[in-house]
């Protein structure tokens, strides 16, 4: 692993795991803003209740399929990297991190 | 419960429970809608996968707090009119189907 | 509504609306039970973490189905009878009380 | 990593990762299972609908939390192993299926 990769899963504007997944991430989530706007027209036009539930439901499983690829990239890249580092400490930390990132999502 | 009342819960242009409501969960869908878009940017511009699973949480019980608003609201008005208007089939249903979209919520 | 109903749903001793559907809820959790044991039992054995974690989620499920088995009899008789009993506080605090369960399930 | 560890990942008999916190885990467990037996409890008590929905949501956060602490030790270990093991394909499918089992207990 060299340097430069290394340090993209730190953060910074270095080149991410998931620039090549990106344009599909990214078109992910303007899917889903249309769907939020969406459900702004649902409100305004006085559907049923139900419907906006639903479509809530929908919503939130567009963003938890979103959530567990971009998890996967992570694992498989940044986690990944400080696994195969030698570092241990570095990794028992990514490890860590992306754990409680996952309990933050069963909880929301 | 008077006819007309009682086909708003139903759908159609009538007046919804909601309508007093209506501004205040609008304004609360758009906040969503920037938080949303705020995930894109944060793609665009290659922040930490922890940080934009952070922020998908976030997003995740934004929606949560609107459809329990939603379903408050739904129980209040469209299942306790089904409830007080002494049609036991209708109320019924109508307690299925609020019962139905909660485990759709809590699939999602 | 006659008062020994009403009382039934502000909890005591009396006669629960589930009482009739007391032994189905009670056979499901025996056997969410029993599925916790084998969880016990898979982890004694050594089993595959990724078994045991899909073990959990069904665990899960049969919880959440409990849950709104038990809500739908919530709404359709102790929230019913609030709102029917023509006390509006009353139906308020119900409704309100049910919608808080729904979104602590919903956190959990 | 010599072969025989790697192994314990597969399943099998051999030691696991979390045989050193199989004592904890299992605790853990039997608090659940107490816990669900709690619930049968409080169903054949009669006791109130919300407080038994209030309970039901402590149980799926322990066993999030069991989870959770499943999925660490996993991708400490298991996940780990496959990554620094030079198999680039075993790594995918050990990353492919931790995200996989995420998805599951999201939907749950």
């Amino acid at each position: 692993m060299e340097e430069t990769e290394a340090k993209t899963c730190e953060g910074g504007d270095a080149h991410y795991w998931y620039h090549g997944d990106k344009d599909a991430i990214v078109r992910r989530l303007k899917r889903i803003e249309g769907q939020v706007r969406g459900l702004q027209r649902m409100v305004d036009d006085d559907k049923y209740c139900i419907d906006i539930l639903t479509q809530i439901s929908a919503v939130n499983r567009g963003l938890q399929a979103a959530a567990v690829n971009l998890l996967e990239g992570h694992l498989a890249h940044c986690v990944a990297d400080a696994q195969t580092s030698g570092d241990a400490q570095e990794a028992e930390a990514k490890v860590k991190e992306a754990s409680a990132a996952v309990a933050r999502l069963l909880r929301s």
